[in-house]
């Protein structure tokens, strides 16, 4: 019992008592929320700052590689980001859009760093423009709208309205300054996915990187009272929901010049031919997946913000996944060029269509029954073929919903061409 | 020196000299060739053995799962193996092909153990019925083409050459009976390959794996004379390759009742489909991967020989290179409701065209030419349906070729319609 001294049990409580001190903070510091990756904020962001350059101080790959969308203008086959005028291209697109602002300009878009440079510039403005055509343009917006509201936003000349719009699209567009977290800004956004009882704040990450894209890549369209911008997705967001719901309202864009039909202009519809059970979607692929690939700058890691046809960046944007990037090249190369070529055939369909109505309206004899249900056809047959012409991906974002839907389209045109020869058979008989 | 003895040199001696022989009769086995894998045979098989039973006795695993294609009529919601009627399910194939036996009875088709039954009681068949029918349903040709060659076979009218046939498809339909290794044994596919310039012995074993099904999953016709089996692949495998083929000889199967159209009848051409740059093909995925899975029995490895439809069994057919099944197969059921709803559509539009051509043709008036045109247009329509229709796939085989034909299908085929209808508007003016 001598080896117990006073001295030894001191020293050994006090041993026991700092063991326990350890222990205690390491489980205290194990169950702390882990440290925010990266360096520490350079500068303090406002809240809806639309000036992306502030931003870029704290997250400069991100801004870095945003910047990049300003001059990679690249082509690939069927997109990319070459401002090309398809018009010259593709003649048939004049007679398609004849009587729409899409008739005298249709140019390739850009990155999304020209958006506000590009939209100023376009041959499709006038002086009836409203300001809601800005709605996709601007980092600026997330602001207006909450200090405007989005009713006064979109009454608000296009060209008043500018005067206080100054940054393209940018940081502010999809990110909450504060924690940075994947926000829906649009509330056309909002109120569209309201209506269908979702609440954004419920999804997950996953999901919030596909669904801040539909803050603009979607179809739209401006109420006639006010140019108030809304998403047609009442009624789901398949082209037939969006047609049934424009048919039920009896809406449409303009009167076509040639066939006299009340026609739809669908915008870029990229979230809905997407999200429309297509196979990278249903194994949960979101849009930033391909078009933002991770990238590495030293130890950060870090999605690129570099937004580009994920063709132009093949190894990042598929490789990810798949282990042979070059088949899969090649497989983007068969599915588009199939849907390239159904989709020339459907334009020959629609041109034909819209001839032979012109040439039955031009008779005064012809039975303006038919003649109605044949420009009902060409308004049916034209919004299907606008969902995969406007969509950004020449079909790859959903191949056999693409496919589908140009066969409909060509079925309706060629019944649309049908109804105006029958008008006038009717007539002549 | 006093250590090496005589008898220790001798023993050494010895000792070499063994190594030597040891290392040389390794290396003779190492060079030998790999043993047959499995048991040994119980029987010697006859060249070209028609009754798969013998076979059975040496693979019993094989035989014994081919003998289910008899009992195993399962239904998939498109397919299988269920014999329903397909004439009852889509009256509209009745007036598709009127004036051709299919408008007769047009079964769904039962596994390979049933084909000879079925083929003897389809009511499909007549007394001009040639013996060439009998090429894809049994086991008893090879040795028949052999001994009295294909144009002798192909001149037999199919009762009296019923005589010498008295086994389904079977084990000689596809294997070599010395080597077990897999061969084509139809003369048509031989010949059709030549015309490639193209030489099956060359093939790798797994491009066999799909080879062998196009001894009968493939398109053929009859020549008119000698009703010799051939393949329409002198100009390529693809659908407008066999057109312009079928158009150069200006050949054609029957005459349509309704519209007096020279058409093509197409059958199952599942192996010119899969080829035409599938997304599976391209993988390098055989037929026998998805349709012949590999199974086990206790330590024997072995390819299922109860061929059938994936969707019966996706766990082995789909689950060998995709981990999420369930996935997979949703993805099958989109494909094929879109192929399917596709279908209908261009059905529809093909029934319009035949009226219209009809209706048209019963005018003593019409334009000729344009009747004609109709009919060309009607022709080019249909074979295009039928090329997906008659393949056995309800499209997934390849999706986007499957779609992009139908497409072409409809367009076609509501071209045909208007043709017709001006050929009675011109006669009418």
């Amino acid at each position: 019992m001598k080896k117990f001294t006073g001295t030894t049990l001191i020293l050994t409580g006090i041993i026991v008592v700092l063991s326990a001190l350890l222990i205690g903070v390491l489980i205290f510091l194990r169950n702390q929320p882990a440290p925010q990756r990266g360096v520490m904020p350079v500068v303090k962001i406002a809240a809806m700052e639309p000036d992306s350059s502030i931003w870029g101080q704290n997250f400069p790959n991100q801004y870095s590689t945003f910047m990049m969308t300003e001059s990679n203008n690249t082509a690939t086959t069927y997109g990319g980001s070459d401002p090309y005028e398809k018009l010259n291209k593709d003649p048939m697109l004049k007679t398609l859009f004849a009587g729409n602002p899409f008739s005298k300009g249709y140019g390739e878009d850009r990155g999304h760093a020209n958006a506000l440079t590009d939209v100023e510039n376009t041959p499709r403005l006038s002086d009836k423009t409203p300001g809601t055509c800005y709605s996709c343009k601007s980092a600026d917006n997330p602001k207006l709208w909450s200090e405007m509201g989005m009713a006064e936003y979109d009454k608000t000349p296009f060209k008043q309205l500018g005067e206080k719009i100054n940054h393209p699209i940018g940081c502010a567009n999809c990110h909450d300054a504060e924690t940075m977290r994947l926000i829906v800004t649009n509330p056309a956004l909002e109120e569209a996915l309201k209506e269908q009882g979702k609440d954004w704040r419920t999804f997950s990450r996953q999901e919030m990187r596909s669904l801040v894209c539909a803050n603009c890549h979607v179809e739209y369209y401006f109420t006639k009272e006010g140019n108030y911008l809304t998403f047609p997705w009442e009624k789901g967001t398949n082209v037939e929901a969006m047609e049934a719901y424009y048919n039920e309202i009896g809406f449409f864009d303009w009167k076509h010049a040639d066939s006299g039909a009340n026609m739809i202009k669908m915008q870029h519809p990229d979230y809905e031919m997407y999200t429309a059970n297509s196979t990278h979607y249903k194994a949960g692929v979101a849009c930033a997946d391909c078009h933002m690939p991770y990238m590495r700058d030293g130890a950060a890691k870090f999605s690129s913000h570099n937004v580009k046809s994920p063709l132009l960046d093949p190894a990042r944007s598929c490789g990810t996944c798949h282990t042979d990037v070059n088949y899969v090249v090649e497989r983007v190369n068969i599915i588009q060029k199939n849907v390239y070529d159904t989709m020339q055939n459907t334009e020959k369909a629609l041109v034909s269509a819209i001839n032979a109505i012109k040439t039955a309206s031009e008779n005064p004899n012809a039975d303006q029954s038919k003649l109605e249900e044949a420009r009902k056809l060409h308004r049916a047959a034209q919004l299907r073929w606008d969902y995969v012409a406007a969509e950004n991906s020449m079909g790859f974002h959903n191949p056999t919903e693409a496919l589908r839907i140009l066969a409909a389209a060509t079925d309706l045109a060629r019944q649309a061409e049908l109804t105006a020869l029958q008008a006038v058979q009717v007539a002549s008989k």
